[in-house]
C-alpha cells in the first residue's frame, strides 16, 4: 500500500507552474501551496475543489515567506515567527478545504524549510509548534530519519515518511544533495522501477548500486517538469499492475 | 446596550501602530488585521491571546492585499479573487483565535474595502461570498444603509451596524467623506458626548446641527491616534456611568 | 517606418511568462517589467543584457504595485505615491540597462495603469511627474488621444503613439474594451494584414468595417500567448517585404 | 575628522520608525532604506530631499528582500540573485537622490546582510558585484576586518570603515554578538565617551576593559530607539567641542 503525493497549486496570480488539472486524477495526496512560496487565494480554492472532486487528500505545503525565491532560500526565522507563519498557512488553506467538503489532512514543509528541518532542531520544533497551534492531531509528512519527524513524534503528532523515486540516495539512506553529480534521476524507466522497488520492497538502489532499506508510506512525485504528468501516470499504472494498492495515508 | 469595537494588531514585522495592550481592556470587540493591510502572523497570535484573556470578541478585519497602502487604496479586484482573499484572511485568523480558546466571531472590511462596499454591489457580494465560504453563520459588521449589509442580510448572514462618534454625519445619515471640512470630530469632549447620544438615544447631531437617528449596535473607536487609549477609556467610563451596558454583540 | 514593441521579462522568481529569448530578435523596443507587476532583479538584468545584444531599445514598463494581480487591477493610488513608484521603477531598471551598455530609452505604463491614464487626468499627471523625476527628456509610449500623452506633451516629454493590430477599434479610434465581443483579433492572418495597413497607411478597419485613421509610430505585439513568437516573426517579415522600415523610435 | 551615519527612512507605507526630520540635521551620512527591508518610494523621495537640504550624503542601505523580517533574518540567496537585488536597490534610490540634486554616495548593507558579509565570502562577493553593476566607483561602508571590505577593496571599490559607540567589542576588535550579555551599551554618557575616544584616538574600551584600536572613518548612530535624537545631538556636540571635525567621508 502506497500513497502518491505531489506539490500542486504552485502558481501565483498570472503565473502557472503545476498542471493541477491533470495531476490530481493521478495522485492520492496534494501538497497545496498556501501563499508563502506560491498559491494565491483563488488558486488555493480551485485546487481544493479539484482535490475534493477526485477524493485526493489536501495537505498544507507550508513554506518560508519568500515568493521571490519560491521558498527555496533558507532563512533564519526566529522560532516564534516561524510557528505563527506555519499556523497561518494551515488556517488559510483549511477554509478552502472545508468549503470544498474536505479538510486539511496533513502538513508538509516546502523547499528550503523541508531541507532545513531535516537537521535543524530549533526550526523543526518551530514547525511542529505551528502545526500544534493549528491542530494537535494533524499528521506531518517528511523524510525518514529527519529531526522534523522525531520532534513531531515526541510531540504526539502522527508522522508519515516519504521517499523520492527520482532522487539518488546515499548508503546511509539520506538524499544526495541537489547539485551533486547524479543527485536527480531523470530517466523515466528508472524512476518507474525505483518506485516499484520502494513501494513493494521498501528498498532502493543507493548511489553506489547497493540496495538499501527506505521505509516510506508515501512516494513524492514532482509536478513541475515537462513530462511530469506522463511519468506520474506511468508510476501509478505500474504500481497497480504489480499489485500495489495506491491509497492516501490520511 | 452597546458594543465598542476598535482596529487592533495593525503592526507588521518591526512596525507597530495600535496600542493593543492598552486598548484591549477597554473594547468589547477587536477588529484584527489579517496580514493583507497589516498584521503578521506573530502579531495576530499575540492579539488573539490578549483578546481571549480580556474576553474581547475577535473579528476578522479583512482588506485588499495592499501592505504598501495599508489597505486604503481602492482596488478593482475581480469578484472571485476578492471572495477567495476574504476567506483566506478569515481562515488564517481563525487558527489563532481557536488556539487562544476563542474563535472568529465576526467580519469587518477594512479601509478602502469598507468604503467601497458601502455602495459597490459587486464587491459587496464578493465579500459576502468570501464570508460564506468561511462560515455561513458569521456576523458581519458594517455601516447602516450600506450595500454590504443589505447583501449580507439577503444571504442569511447576521448583520450588525456600527456608528462613529468621531465622524461627522450628513442629514441623510451618511458619513461626511474624509477630507471634507469638519469630517472628523477631534475634540474629545464632543466625541464622548456623541458616543453617549448614539448609545443611549440612537441619535447624533448631523453636520447641520440637527439631530438625526443613527441605529447602531456597536461604536467604532479609533486606536491609531495619540490619545486614543485615553479617549476610549473616557467613552467607556461615561457610558457605564450613564447606565449603558457595554457588551459585545457576538 | 515602424517600431515593434512587446512586453518582456514578465516572469517573477520561479515563474516565467514571456519568451524573452525568442522575442528579442524580432522586436525593436522591449517593455521591461520593473518588479511591481512582474520582473525580479535577476530577470531584469538578463533581459537588459539580451536587449542590448540585439540592439533593442529598453523601456520601463511601469505598473501599480500588484504582483498578485499582475498589475491588472486598477488602484486609487494617491498621486504623490504613484509618482514616486513610477520613478522608483525607472531607476531600478536604469541600473541594468546601463550595466548592459544601454539605457532606459522610454517609459510605458502597464496593464490597469495603462488603461487608467487614458482618461484619468490625475493619475496621468502623477505618472508624468514620476517620469520627470527620473529624467525630463525620456519619451513616453501610449495610446493616441489619451490624457496621458496630452499631459506628457504639455510637460515637455517626447510622446510616441502606438497601435494594436490585434485589438478591435471603434469608429472614434478608441479600443473596444476587453471583454466585449470581438475586442481581440485572434486570426493570425488578420493581425498581419492589420499590421501592414497600420504601418503603411496609418489606417485600420474599425469594428464596423470602415477604415479609420490611426496614427502610430509603434505597433504593440503581445508576447504572452501561444504562437506569439511565430506571429511576431510573421508581422516583421511581412512589413519588411512590403518595404516598411522596422526601426526603434528611440 | 569623523563621519556620523545613521539608518533613516525606515518606515513603510503607514508605518514610521526613524525620526528622519530630526536626525538629518545631526548626521553627515544617511543610510536610506531602499524598499527591501523598509522604505517605500514616497519615503525614499522625502528622505533624499531632506538629506540634500541638510547637505547630508545619501547612502543605499541595501538589504535582503524581507519586509516581514525587516531584513534581520539571514537568507541563503544565490549570488546572482543577490547581486541583482543590490543593484536594483541602488538604482531605485539613485533616482530620488538625483531628483533632489544629490546622488547615491555610498552603499552599506543592512541588518542580517551586514552581519553575513562580515564572514561569508560568497555573499560578500555577491554584494560587491551588485555595487559594481551599479557604479564601479561607489564607496562601501562596513566593519573593519570584514570579508566584505576585503573583497570590495580587491575589486577596486573605495572602502570606508565604521565603528559603533553603543556596541561592546571583544579584545580582537570584533563586535560582541547581539543577545550576549552587555553586547549593547545603553548608558548615554558612556556612548558619548566612547564616541569621543573612537573619533579622537581610534581606541575603544573592550568588553574586558582594555583599550583596543578600532580604526573608523565613520561612527554609526542608531535612530530607532527612544532618545536616539537626543543622544545623536549630544555625540555631535561633544565631538565638535573637543575639536573633532564632523564631516562626511564621501
Amino acid at each position: 500500500m502506497i500513497d502518491l503525493n505531489a506539490d500542486l497549486g504552485e502558481g501565483f496570480g498570472r503565473w502557472r507552474l503545476t498542471d493541477d488539472e491533470r495531476l490530481l486524477p493521478v495522485v492520492t495526496s496534494a501538497n497545496v501551496a498556501c501563499g508563502f512560496h506560491a498559491g494565491d487565494a483563488a488558486t488555493m480554492r480551485r485546487v481544493c475543489e479539484l482535490a475534493a472532486e477526485h477524493d485526493v487528500r489536501i495537505g498544507a505545503h507550508v513554506s518560508y515567506r519568500d515568493l521571490a525565491g519560491f521558498g527555496r532560500r533558507a532563512m533564519d526565522v526566529p522560532p516564534a515567527e516561524l510557528s505563527a507563519e506555519v499556523a497561518y498557512q494551515i488556517g488559510a488553506l483549511e477554509v478552502f478545504a472545508r468549503a470544498a467538503g474536505s479538510r486539511v489532512s496533513y502538513v508538509k514543509p516546502h523547499g528550503a524549510l523541508y531541507n532545513r528541518v531535516v537537521h535543524d532542531e530549533q526550526q523543526a520544533e518551530a514547525v511542529v509548534d505551528g502545526v500544534l497551534l493549528a491542530n494537535g492531531a494533524l499528521p506531518v509528512l517528511g523524510l525518514s530519519g529527519s529531526r522534523f519527524l522525531d520532534v513531531a513524534e515526541k510531540s504526539g503528532l502522527p508522522v508519515v515518511t516519504e521517499a523520492f523515486a527520482d532522487r539518488a540516495y546515499t548508503e546511509e539512506g539520506t538524499l544526495v544533495p541537489r547539485g551533486e553529480d547524479g543527485s536527480v534521476v531523470t530517466d523515466p524507466e528508472t524512476v518507474v522501477e525505483r518506485s516499484l522497488s520502494l513501494a513493494r520492497f521498501g528498498v532502493v538502489a543507493a548511489h553506489s548500486g547497493r540496495g538499501i532499506p527506505v521505509r516510506a508510506r508515501s512516494l513524492c512525485l514532482h509536478g513541475d517538469t515537462p513530462g511530469a504528468v506522463y511519468l506520474a501516470r506511468r508510476v501509478r499504472a505500474e504500481l497497480e499492475v504489480s499489485g500495489v494498492h495506491v491509497e492516501a495515508f490520511a
